[in-house]
């Protein structure tokens, strides 16, 4: 069936490029050259390459530092070689901690010694490598030894802490048990530590990735009860990359931090383990039931605690500074040989990451190797194409955070644009990024065809959101972190992208032992098919970047969408402010006590402070005569200028994003420059877009707040005078 | 604790007493008797005999037939006639079948033979009576010996339906397993045979109310592992009673129904069992796996099949004809002797029943021991009052509907009132009813105190309605099935009431062994403080009711009730037309097709029918036309009238609600004559408000909404002419 479909894909495709009109970015004339570039470049995809070298880079355990990453990363920069790049291997001498020691025991009456290890399964050998698997843990927890009554907390999120509260439970110097998601793991022991937890614990329940999912590995992609995810707890939200060199590269012989200083390493221990090993442990707890949405999917009654269940935990690694291989390939412009597009995917994996992040990594060598074939063909992009491997992904960006640090001037003066990918699914387009790339990112998702279902990638998006209750149009969602794209935009100011397919390969392997090939062939991508899509999706991206007459930057979608940010938080502060009047009056009028159940435990809620009202105009000022300024460059159809006033402004547009940036960067966060969009100092992933305002708002601080309102209108302005100045070229 | 509230309580009561200006329904002069009298009324309660007649009356299983609840019958009428009352036992000769054989296997290769058997528990000697207990069953299911292939579909309503027809799932004959919850439990085997299943089978999920909830028995209230929910499945929405005399009390010598065309009885076998015995049954399920929303607490992964799972279920009843023992007691009015106001309780239970029915019985009694208590003391009660307790209300509110068929003309004339209780509990005031009863009910609930925080009830349920994001004022629910109110209002059309408290006992004991008096003493209302509450509330309603100068009825309230179920109606429809042209966009778009999981099943909707504008002229306008005839009743101030035109004035009040009813009752259901309130077709116990119209809009029958809805305006024009003459008797 695939065949058929494949088929259909390609005729719906040539119609779609007899029809084009126009690409942004492109002269009239350029057009049908550029399409047929494009063409080209997809019909080399080969969907075996793609298998045979996941095959190869996920045939053994390869995290940062080991045999086999470095050998994958040779491996990686010989085939970059011969397809044409100039290709280096970058290295840096990062602090990455070894698990020696895990010991986690229920005591008591009923003790219980967790086994911390998942099983080998039938039907997939890789599972069965025994030591040569990564123990798991989540790196930069902090060495501890520690001994003390459970407390369960649900995703341990600053919600669960309120109801902890009204409950009037505290967990000082108690022992944590978490679940993961709901958050980045990261913000578990850190909020945990906080609270003045001595431990904590995270555990995967089976509601989340396991069997209430669906059926587990090896009978299915979800969880089996051994199953463990390994991950990093360091807190990034304070600063990705080696912890011990903020801000600057960790090379060989740079002023280090001593590890005790260390900031984004845990204050506490903190453990991953299975569902298995957790069920002893939430059996073993007594005090109330759980709040309904706090309940997982053992077969048991969730309670709160604290104890009777008494744990003790102890961990220690071996904390060794290791080198992390960064594989930089790069093809020069024929043209503009100073303006760069760059690519990136990691290389590294907690154990063989056939998922995370070969799927990924193999889509960008694949989209590599064509547009070498075709440069050596005479077809060589205009602007300078950049490839990168990163090491040292996983335990916290490491690789590429230290390699933006290193060539931040570089990056800044060059860089136009930067595409991350990494682990790949089966399903819908998902993109985010700089809402400036917006339409050509529109454009490209309208030329790329689905390989299931014969429409545009787009379409099939779309279609999926409105089934879901959404909107007919085709938004970039904004990036928080998780991936490499966080120093290039967040911390260098670099336009960014995030590419994948998902939505239908939901799984439990994430992180696991169970990430293999086998897997991935069953539950993922089978056949490559998003792959090889992926592949040409990047590639388009990267060819119209590379090749454009005028850079494909676009303001009016971009401002359409930061002053919806800015709705909604306006909204945001009505809304608290009510909230906050209902809440004091249900105080004022006892009506909380009166509504609880006196035979269960309950803390009278204090009456809260008023939210005041804060003064926006700042920011509706100078968006409206950012509005205007773009109008006005909107007005002057960039692609028809002549080349001088074209390179001109391309100068200008390639350092847009550089305005939206401030070097003080966000509160208590100078690493974090980008004022339109970071990940949340309590969500870790997840995004907060205009965040020095909405942070200090969500956390209450009111001064603070309009101090940040002033300040991004002044990051508005500057980047009003810098259309201005753009739009001076142009005339 | 609980004595320092109780003194409080009746501190802040004749605080109330003293404070008090009016009650609706009386002269000026006359209230300080009435409250004077329901103070004295109230200081009599006590818990002791509470506590005492539960243990007797729950200490053996008593449902329909056995000689302890005959022997309970005749205690209850001893009690009542040494309280002064003239009191009969009415018997009425039903059908009541009883399970002779009951098998349910798993066959292939693990099989496995259900064991359909709640275990005796430490603590509670009752679980220990072995064969004294009812086996666990459905009543009404029919007989039948069928195997097939299983097919999970969720709680087994029609949107589950609509879901599996989304998935390309027919359950034509297979065998269906339900959960329990979601809808009435007869909604399930009705709707599997009206989709062509064969047999039924429910089951409690532990996330309803097993270990999901909470603690289970012993150590907690929710339902073991081994408990099983007994229950009736005849099509009570139909018509409740005994099957075998619709609309005609089952004396003796009625004319019968043969029992295979009795239409109430089940078309397909249906057997209730434990999560225990479920739990192989759906681990032997493949076949997609089950959405989101259908999945439980299992620890497994939920399959809907169909198969490959195969079950053989093998039921035989022994379908008798059984005498049901209703006791009336009945005090004589000193004033008005032929107008009556009614309470009533059932007293069978599935097993012990100490919760449902005893806890409200007892409430019953206690209220009806102090009014003949009062009455012996020269505070004989205006107008006569009415106790009933109700037999064979478990298998279909059969004793209370035989009973009102039987005296349906009676009532008719001299009935103002019903007001019902069942099970109570801890917590919470509830009451649903009539909405002209509303201001009076608000009044008592003003005036009773919460015997946990000393405030009225009706604050402390507004507290926390607020809390839970509702709005500050007490409201009746409307009524739609699952106690004995339902011939009395929506048969005969006697205005009615149901009240109780809850809220704070939630367990899973309902239907099972473990509704036991050592459950309800640990779990329930321990120490019977909401049992006298109860009693207080209701004794209060009878009281006023019984005395008051002109009855307590109040119109307005009802007429912004009434509107508001109309605009809803009305709003549905809208949302309707939006939906269905939302869904016929997306078919034409293929959008469904394209969001699909192509590796899943799928299959491609329909496009729907329009939806068509209804005319609802005819109902705003004779709400219109009862709004001024409604106003112009509040000029009058009844309570000052002369007492000859307040006669009148009574005896067109009581007959109000009958308005309301039409005697060809709602489409295919004549059984169910009033137009405001009924059990939904397809709920249960659910309610539909305007049931005429409102079905037959959810069921696209839009020709008969049309005729529903000028029926609906003649029944509100004959409540207007109605109003109008009482009106004139006040001129």
């Amino acid at each position: 069936m695939l065949k058929r479909v494949l088929f259909l894909s390609l005729f719906a495709l040539s119609l779609g490029t007899i029809n084009a009109q126009s690409i942004t970015g492109f002269k009239a004339e350029n057009v049908s050259e550029q399409l047929d570039l494009e063409a080209a470049f997809e019909a080399r995809l080969s969907t075996e390459n793609l298998d045979s070298w996941m095959k190869r880079l996920s045939a053994e355990p390869h995290w940062v530092g080991t045999e086999y990453g470095k050998q994958n990363a040779d491996w990686m920069a010989a085939r970059f070689k011969s397809w044409g790049y100039d290709t280096r291997i970058d290295t840096y001498h990062i602090l990455f901690p070894y698990p020696k020691v895990r010991e986690l025991e229920l005591l008591g009456d009923q003790p219980y010694q967790a086994k911390l290890t998942a099983v080998p399964v039938e039907g997939d050998p890789y599972t069965a490598q025994g030591d040569a698997l990564l123990p798991s843990y989540n790196a930069f927890s902090t060495d501890g030894d520690v001994e003390a009554e459970l407390v369960f907390v649900n995703y341990g999120i600053p919600s669960d802490y309120e109801e902890l509260e009204k409950l009037g439970i505290d967990v000082t110097g108690k022992i944590v048990i978490a679940k993961y998601y709901g958050s980045w793991r990261g913000i578990k022991p850190k909020l945990a530590a906080e609270k003045g937890a001595i431990g904590c614990i995270i555990y995967s329940d089976p509601e989340d990735d396991g069997y209430v999912r669906g059926d587990v590995y090896p009978e299915g992609a979800f969880k089996n009860k051994t199953g463990v995810q390994r991950g990093s707890v360091m807190d990034m939200p304070l600063y990705p990359g080696d912890v011990l060199t903020p801000g600057y590269a960790a090379t060989k012989d740079a002023k280090r931090l001593n590890r005790e200083e260390a900031p984004t390493i845990t204050k506490i221990p903190v453990l991953p383990i299975s569902y298995e090993d957790a069920q002893p442990l939430l059996a073993a707890l007594k005090g109330p039931v759980a709040p309904e949405s706090w309940k997982g999917g053992l077969p048991l009654t969730y309670h709160i605690g604290p104890g009777p269940a008494k744990v003790h935990l102890k961990l220690e690694f071996d904390w060794k500074i290791t080198p992390a291989y960064n594989v930089i390939a790069t093809l020069k412009g024929s043209t503009y040989p100073d303006q760069w597009v760059m690519r990136g995917n990691h290389h590294d994996a907690w154990v063989h990451g056939a998922n995370d992040p070969v799927s990924g990594m193999i889509a960008l060598m694949e989209e590599a190797r064509v547009i070498g074939e075709l440069a050596k063909q005479g077809k060589r992009p205009k602007r300078t194409v950049v490839y990168g491997a990163w090491d040292a992904e996983e335990p916290g960006l490491i690789g590429s955070t230290e390699w933006v640090e290193d060539h931040e001037k570089e990056l800044q003066e060059k860089l136009v644009a930067y595409i991350n990918t990494d682990g790949n699914g089966r399903g819908f387009f998902r993109a985010g990024g700089s809402h400036t790339l917006q339409t050509m990112v529109t454009e490209v998702a309208d030329a790329v065809i689905d390989p299931q279902t014969g429409v545009s990638i787009k379409e099939r998006r779309i279609a999926a959101q409105m089934v879901n209750g959404g909107n007919d149009s085709f938004n970039l969602s904004a990036l928080g972190s998780g991936s490499d794209y966080t120093p290039f935009i967040q911390h260098a100011g670099i336009a960014s992208l995030n590419i994948g397919f998902g939505g239908e390969n939901a799984g439990g392997e994430y992180h696991t032992i169970y990430d293999t090939y086998p897997h991935y062939k069953r539950f993922k991508d089978p056949e490559f098919a998003y792959g090889v899509t992926l592949a040409n999706a990047a590639g388009r991206m990267v060819l119209r970047i590379a090749n454009a007459d005028v850079l494909p930057f676009e303001f009016k979608q971009w401002h359409i969408t930061v002053e919806g940010y800015l709705e909604e938080i306006m909204k945001e502060v009505d809304n608290k402010r009510k909230t906050v009047e209902k809440h004091n009056k249900l105080v004022r009028n006892n009506a909380y006590q009166l509504a609880a159940d006196p035979r269960k435990p309950f803390k009278k809620p204090e009456p809260k402070d008023a939210v005041p009202y804060l003064d926006f105009s700042p920011l509706q000022n100078s968006l409206e005569q950012l509005r205007q300024s773009i109008e006005q460059l909107e007005a002057l159809s960039l692609e028809t200028l002549p080349l001088k006033k074209q390179e001109a402004i391309n100068m200008a547009l390639q350092k847009t994003e550089q305005q939206l940036t401030e070097n003080s960067g966000l509160p208590r966060r100078p690493w974090f420059r980008h004022q339109l969009y970071a990940p949340g100092f309590y969500t870790g992933y997840g995004v907060k877009t205009l965040p020095g305002v909405r942070e200090a708002i969500e956390q209450n601080q009111w001064k603070e707040a309009q101090e940040q309102i002033e300040k991004l209108s002044q990051t508005f302005l500057s980047m009003d005078a810098h259309l201005k100045k753009l739009i001076s070229h142009a005339e």
